[in-house]
């Protein structure tokens, strides 16, 4: 697991023999219709393959890396240098102030590693409008890269009259300290329903962001290029788990990657999740790449109440490891700083472009990602199919190898996690997140094999803490 | 007026004397926004237009146009030759039958001409997902086409029954006769929630088009290729206005036009929108075009309640023209047989892609385009601005030139419709669709210069007889 800074050079490595291996994977990933072309695919990995001489060339010019290019060609960071802090923050006191709520602050956060690159900064119009409607953005070139949610701050109408024309603000953090400067601000007016029926393809009650961020928010949005004063840190002992693009493409780099497969996950990790890891990269090897690493990814921002939170998941993450049920030397964990929307299709796609941001040349999409039920009806929110075939045709993700995922049951025979044969459905048994639930809650095991014991053991002391704090008398 | 079919071959012209006059154009139009390059949108005119040597080859060859491409290149028409009529219909009877609703048959229609090319019939659940998430569809080469409203036929749960695995299907008119056929069908599930919510930006009651259209609707929708058996008929005495992309293309060709400005509408026309589309003809003639045509293209399938009858509408198009506010020498009157979505930003985009294919080159977008007031709040449903933001934005339209309507008001010193003048507005007299049909319903007239007098007559004994309507006793 790397959880350090990695700042050391990047290690060269070997090219995989051709370009073949990727196409071969796509072809069984692709979905056919007569206006879906099999798109080009290939991974960077390959079109910039050194050549023996561009081998030696960079040897000695030592920075450039082989890893898939980041949106827009180049990674934005906007973490202002060291040096600069004093005059920033001489510069912010001057500044109206806005205070950012925690989600904000994630954003923030994200802005400032390039998870969004080539944004800039909370989005202007103009990009707000092509997000909501295109899920891209046109990039001075002409191209398009993939931005399927509005990264947006809302302001109300007494922060709007503060600002007025003046063109700079200074974006406070929940407790007050200032975190960066928004330069050259746009604001424009925050049209919720829209946006919402929009990115949720609902309007229904419920929905866990809309009523974390947005209900309650103003009524103008500002978009601007924001400079972070320092580093986001949340200091919940998590920190070092954080890693930015920058800090992955050099592990990556360090380890030799020549395939990346992103795994994003908001759950603890069963064996059917391992198996499909696993199963990946025995795949991966078969097309010829000499050492794909995955990166073992868990959502770190706002999840719904109901979700297991980030630092359980993260404990039981490490068990997963420390069981060997995933290989460390193969494997990065790494927390990724986005909130979660649960906008199925739409979410999806931002959860893909991310990675691509981090170096992952391949993305694995399971059935219903980013999905929920819906929060009136007695139905899933989205087609479960939808978020896998919306991410294969989405504009600005061709370069991105999409991995659908196999589904994965508990073989009752073989008992252990299997991917699931149809014809001998009969022997098979889907354990959901609500019965897995259900065990932990009542201190049952599942079925041998279903997850491995340390993990499993994390879940069952956080519902039992659950539990006694649900019968612990509230001290008065 | 064009209004009879032109089988002559095209005429041929002289190309425009250089390329610029379109991106002269296009800086007056462009939106700034960093992230928003200057787009390629040079007419396709120019490229194609004809070397000498060319010229003379084509004189031999003689069928290639050097309008602006239709997309996917060519463009789709899907109505059967005459000879296959037997055939088909002996098919049909042995086929599962699916009833298509007025609006549908409107959809049938515009797919049948190649208004949506490159669709080659009503959309499988690839495309629907494509233009419900990107407003655009990707063509076999990867290349991106504009398709913001999803063209789909919705069926029950008994007719998807009925239908079973069969393959093709014939689709029956109102009136009960065959009109096509739909082959290779693929049914799937018809979300109205999220279909609704992800085009309008809301799900309010009282969307015209959904309460028409969708509400009532069947569960599913099926895809398909059409062959329609023969042109589409209304028999209302306007179809000879009804000219299709290929016809259009024929008179624009026939006309010699080296440049077609579109003009959307779906109300009378008033002086201001004369003054408009003369005022884009003399910028266009300005920029070195020889031969700009106009194409004033009201829209002819499903409108609201409240806006004016198409046969009314058509007549008062016709004084316009035989009162001399527009010139017919460089006019084409024809109608668009789309139905109305209302859904502003999202909508606009499908009524320039339409005319794209009917060889338009410039379209003229106005404040609100497609918008209207929003069905259970005091405010307008869209931001009147994005209509032609989002336009300028959208993936697939590069190559056309957008146009944005100056404002136009009544000038109560020049006693004419002028372009407002923020200098002195207190000269200026918005008269509103409201106003004017309050004018035209009490007997009154609005300002001089406000509309040509023969239009304005066509109005006023319009409302008339719907007073009269209003007050006759309902015969028993």
């Amino acid at each position: 697991m790397a959880t350090t800074h990695l700042l050391t050079p990047p290690r060269l490595h070997h090219p995989s023999p051709s370009p073949s291996p990727a196409a071969r994977l796509r072809a069984t990933a692709s979905l056919a219709h007569p206006l879906l072309p099999s798109r080009p695919r290939l991974s960077a990995l390959h079109s910039h393959s050194p050549s023996p001489r561009h081998h030696r060339l960079r040897r000695t010019m030592s920075v450039r890396s082989s890893l898939i290019d980041p949106d827009g060609g180049a990674l934005v960071e906007l973490v202002a240098p060291p040096d600069r802090l004093p005059a920033l923050r001489a510069e912010a006191d001057a500044l109206p102030r806005v205070r950012l709520a925690p989600v904000d602050l994630q954003w923030a956060h994200v802005l400032a590693e390039g998870w969004a690159s080539p944004l800039r900064g909370f989005m202007r119009e103009a990009e707000y409008l092509q997000s909501l409607h295109f899920n891209c953005i046109r990039l001075p070139d002409g191209g398009l890269v993939n931005m399927s949610l509005p990264i947006v701050l809302a302001i109300g109408d007494a922060e709007k009259e503060r600002i007025g024309d003046k063109p700079d603000v200074a974006l406070e953090g929940p407790d007050g300290g200032v975190v960066a400067i928004l330069r050259r601000v746009e604001i424009y007016p925050h049209n919720k329903e829209e946006r919402i029926a929009r990115i949720w393809g609902t309007t229904a009650p419920g929905l866990p962001y809309v009523d974390e961020a947005i209900a309650s928010a103003g009524n103008w949005l500002i978009g601007g290029d924001l400079e972070v004063l320092e580093p986001i840190k949340y200091n919940d002992g998590l920190d070092h788990y954080r890693l930015s693009p920058r800090q992955l493409r050099n592990e990556f780099d360090k380890r030799g990657a020549d395939a990346v497969f992103a795994f994003q996950l908001r759950n603890p990790v069963h064996n059917g999740h391992a198996l499909l890891m696993n199963d990946t990269r025995r795949r991966l090897l078969e097309m010829g790449y000499k050492n794909p690493i995955l990166l073992l990814h868990p959502l770190g921002g706002f999840t719904k109440a109901d979700d297991v939170p980030l630092p359980v998941r993260m404990e039981q993450h490490s068990k997963v490891l420390e069981d060997g049920v995933l290989d460390p030397e193969t494997t990065i964990v790494s927390i990724f700083p986005s909130p979660m929307h649960y906008a199925g299709p739409t979410e999806v796609q931002w959860h893909a472009k991310a990675r691509i941001n981090a170096g992952a040349n391949f993305y694995i999409v399971g059935r219903d990602p980013a999905g929920m039920g819906h929060p009136t009806e007695k139905r899933d929110l989205y087609n479960p199919d939808h978020g896998k075939k919306v991410l294969s045709m989405a504009p600005g993700l061709e370069k991105l190898n999409i991995l659908p995922f196999k589904v994965a049951a508990y073989d009752t025979v073989a008992k252990k996690m299997a991917f699931f044969d149809p014809s001998r459905s009969q022997d098979f048994l889907f354990i959901s997140g609500t019965k897995m639930r259900t065990f932990a809650k009542n201190g049952e095991n599942p079925p041998d094999g279903f997850m491995c014991p340390g993990g499993w053991k994390v879940l069952v002391d956080y519902y039992n803490s659950l539990q006694a704090e649900e019968v612990t008398p509230v001290p008065v």
